[in-house]
């Protein structure tokens, strides 16, 4: 992707400051999905790092990220494969939790999304501090898949995310902060 | 679209007894998701329904409406506008409550999603009760859109969802159970 159009997606990202708590200021990516050119050129980035790859299916992450993974699956023929919070699922699940600052997280996959030794990407809106995407990560080996790649719109560097995701796995970030 | 299409997608989705809770039972969608051919074929029959409308922009509905919304903005060239749970979406928004069953709902649209005189269509994963899709056309009509039509992947006729809509728009639903 030309570097002028990623400067224009980045400059379309909008910081709202205090949320979602005093002292964060939240890149909120509303304004790329709603102009139809910026959209399209957004996922044009996401599916790039994918494309060639050798995938048979996009795991996209509750919520934002299933936005991206979806238009990625549908425009390169792939399968679509949700991650959700915990007892959002209806079938057999696998779960892990993850700590956050305060607290845990859990996200679950369904039993059956993926095959083992099928080639899966990630795809999500955000990588912040990388828990939920290890524990995505975690999911997909505990069902027997190779996870192949992740791709994230926005990077949030200063959290330093990646240093929690496997190792040897190639990640893209299309922006980074 | 085929009828032996809209049957094979039928037969894909899957009854899952007791979830959320006992004695529900849960059209599970996520076979549909996974298989990237009855993905894509889920994806031309929400299209089918959108295209030539003369819409500018779709609006999902959290979580699983944005798999298909996006998908199908991504594939005809609009903007993608979401729709979320109270507390989701970061900048100033335009937010109505609905009732359920028991207590009430809220969903919220940011101010600035649609403009005034602009003709958007809203596509989620089931129409129930209906509920949410009438809140979230109510948020449309207070920016000032024009609602043009809606679409459901799975409509659950007995609940009778579609009585609570606003009249005059039409309503796609690709399956009915």
């Amino acid at each position: 992707m030309k570097s002028s159009d990623i400067a224009l997606l980045r400059s379309a990202v909008r910081d709202v400051t205090d949320f979602p708590s005093m002292g964060i200021v939240f890149k909120d990516i509303t304004p790329l999905l709603s102009d139809a050119a910026l959209f399209r050129l957004t996922v044009d980035a996401v599916t790039e790092t994918i494309e060639g790859q050798g995938v048979t299916k996009i795991i996209g992450i509750d919520a934002r990220g299933f936005i991206f993974a979806a238009a990625a699956a549908d425009r390169l023929g792939l399968g679509f494969v949700p991650v959700r919070k915990k007892g959002k699922l209806p079938w057999r699940t696998e779960s892990t939790e993850y700590d956050l600052e305060y607290g845990s997280n859990c996200v679950e996959i369904h039993a059956d999304a993926v095959i083992p030794g099928e080639r899966v990407w990630l795809v999500d809106d955000v990588l912040a501090t990388g828990g939920t995407a290890a524990a995505a990560a975690e999911l997909v080996k505990r069902l027997g898949g190779e996870l192949a790649g992740m791709t994230f719109l926005m990077e949030l560097e200063f959290l330093r995310g990646s240093r929690r995701l496997p190792e040897n796995i190639p990640v893209a970030s299309i922006l980074t902060f």
